[in-house]
């Protein structure tokens, strides 16, 4: 951690690194396949039994020996008996001699003594005329298992057939640590038998938006009041990013109160995420209410954590951060501030990239991915020197621009609801141009 | 519906076009916002309330009249009576008259008689000293909202102060129908007080895998069986595109036991899909489960469906395909190909457009995007003349470059696990040469 003098801003940079260095993926848990999905493998895997399991057929048809329908045509067919139906999932096979042929199922084993599948509709299925364009269900008649059948062509060897361990063989690796679980490897875990898996579970994350003025969306705004929207908006923003969120109803300006609602949170949290009350006032609750913890006598409560820091950020919007840990566990929390824009910024710049690397998630994988774009613009934007500033965006991937939404007012929220993007204006430019490229970073 | 020849193969764009014209979207319902995220809104939402709903201040600092700091400096601050606290959430604020101060929140209603905040950085913050980087906690410090404050900068009316409605104003559209709800969208709804919103819920989708010859994954394998991987790669992939997924474990090849399976889960279905029994064997049980049913007469049962057709189409892998609707409520059912690369790339190319559209998607929401890339290989591709073939890449977005990944096999799932994409061989194209630009699905 940077020892910055107290009035000294942090950069962005420093604040992200310190909490990127201090947030530890989450251990390892044993998760049945469907709900592993999104997480993060940790363990490699190996194959531990070939697939296929055994040569089957890849088609329905009749399972053959090559030298009984060698120069077969449909003018001359190869008549051979019908010794029976090798089904998928059965167990036993009936054996293949010369002149005889079994019906066969895609995926059902190849019998002893066949050498090759003809399809069926190479054949006359049995029924003494032309080629058949499929077989009649067993259901419906069961004596199609059996008598004769004229097969119209030759097959090679090994013709449709998928040989034992051409998929993947015993002892490979088929996964390996760190791979994040999407339908495709779930799929591959499923055919190799894994019913569980080892994976870091989803980070659980509680938000608690704190302020006196805030109601509860639906109910009725008093004089003034305003509509809590941060604890719905980062719920929502910590679920897209791959957690569990807990939202917890607004609480007020006051510190026992807001103490005992992190107290006992702490059961369910992997990390803590507070808006508002960590700014210069005489009411910022958050501040005052966990700035005097982290006691290393204490073992128990919320004051057992490692303590929070309270900081200023060479950035806007948001400014005002705090960070550090809660608890005898050393919870993680962000205090984020309470404006709707700098929390949401926020939370993108920050609690995201803490989320996934709990998640076990590493390199491009914690952040958003970022892009240049020329800024399509009226006029010119400003930005305080000294200070990156994060503006609203609207991204054209075809043109490769971006267009600013709304102004720079941290309460714009209506703005934020039509940005896909941010802007980036470094700490050392004060304007940019129209026509200029700037860094962007994609909110997906 | 084209009405093929039975011998005829559908196009895959003729099955795409039957499904998304027959499948309609869900019925929309009102949910709690969090519950709402990521659905397609249904409403054109209102403004009821302007943004902020009063001017506030967007600092800690004092409330003024314009003329008492005028002209003030640090030399010659202006000392201002201060009448209490303005906090944010407070229903009740002190009148400012001449001479007067009051201590103000961010977030707080600027109160009667004051014109412009200033910052409590410009103040001695009511100590008596030089200007001060914060506010005493109330809590600790009650006398602080009352006394004297020497201000040091003068400030213009309105500085630091949010207008009402600067935001957003009564009556203006908020968010439009058809906007899917992500976070921001969510943020805005909370901050104008909807508690609940109106949008079309995320379809419910049962996916029910077929085989004798499949075992659960983590169970042992006997002779001539494998693991069922469809089904828990398709409840994934549902869920993926934006579902609620419900696997059914797989039923084993007898129509009645099937049918009477799928008329169970009729009842938490919006959509259906089955793998495996669809081709042209003696087992192939979906087909004779399903192909009989759609009686005009019943009214009750699975049997009322509009019934369900299984078709060849010209593509590879995923040539035997059934659509059609089951049940009283003709709940649309997709029947996939068993072959685990078959049924994953149909569930891409036909459930994945179909449970989007359930959702309230449109237009290029429904697909997955696509893009042209060059193809990397040693060799060149050979594909079947009349059959569009799909075979999995790795995507380079970098190079502009895709990898295939695997060969052609239906059954090669090891590859699907490292691809990322679908290169797309047309139906008259029979071989693409290295360096050849392809058409690519990108699997996201």
């Amino acid at each position: 951690m940077p020892s910055a003098s107290p009035g000294q801003l942090w950069s962005v940079d420093e604040h992200l690194e310190d909490i990127l260095s201090t947030v530890q993926p989450l251990d390892p848990i044993e998760l049945q396949l469907l709900d592993a999905q999104g997480c993060v493998l940790v363990e490699d895997v190996t194959v531990p039994v070939s697939l296929p399991p055994f040569d089957n057929s890849s088609m329905d048809g009749y399972a053959v020996r090559v030298a009984d329908v060698a120069g077969a045509s449909e003018e001359y067919p190869a008549v051979l008996t019908v010794i029976g139906d090798v089904a998928a999932g059965q167990a036993e096979q009936p054996a293949v001699g010369p002149g005889q042929a079994a019906r066969i199922m895609t995926g059902a084993p190849v019998p002893p003594g066949a050498e090759a599948v003809v399809p069926v509709e190479w054949t006359d299925g049995g029924l003494g005329g032309g080629p058949v364009s499929g077989m009649r269900a067993h259901s419906a008649a069961p004596e199609a298992a059996f008598g004769e059948v004229r097969v119209h062509r030759p097959a090679a060897a090994r013709a449709h057939v998928r040989a034992q361990g051409s998929d993947v063989r015993a002892g490979d690796r088929a996964l390996s640590t760190g791979t994040v679980l999407g339908p495709p490897q779930i799929a591959l875990l499923a055919a190799i038998g894994r019913g569980t898996v080892r994976v870091r579970p989803r980070p659980r994350v509680v938000v608690v938006s704190t302020g006196s003025e805030l109601v509860q969306p639906g109910e009725a705004l008093g004089q003034g009041q305003i509509y809590d929207s941060n604890s719905f908006a980062l719920a929502a923003a910590a679920r897209d990013a791959g957690a569990l969120a807990y939202r917890v109803g607004a609480v007020s300006d006051d510190a026992e109160t807001l103490r005992s609602t992190i107290e006992d949170q702490l059961i369910r949290a992997d990390l803590i995420v507070t808006t508002g009350g960590v700014s210069v006032g005489a009411y910022d609750v958050v501040k005052e209410a966990l700035s005097g913890i982290g006691d290393p006598d204490e073992e128990s409560g919320l004051g057992a954590g490692g303590g929070v820091e309270f900081r200023k950020l060479a950035m806007q919007p948001g400014k005002p951060q705090g960070f550090g840990s809660v608890g005898p566990d050393h919870t993680p929390l962000l205090a984020l501030p309470g404006n709707p824009v700098s929390s949401y910024v926020s939370f993108e710049l920050f609690v995201r990239p803490a989320i996934r690397t709990l998640m076990g998630l590493a390199g491009d994988a914690v952040h958003r991915p970022t892009t240049r774009a020329v800024l399509r613009s009226d006029k010119a934007l400003t930005s305080p020197a000294g200070r990156r500033q994060f503006l609203r965006g609207a991204y054209d991937a075809g043109a490769g621009a971006i267009d600013p939404v709304g102004g720079s007012g941290s309460h714009l929220i209506a703005a934020l609801a039509q940005a896909d993007a941010l802007i980036v204006v470094p700490e050392a430019v004060t304007s940019v141009e129209p026509g200029t490229e700037v860094d962007v970073v994609l909110l997906g």
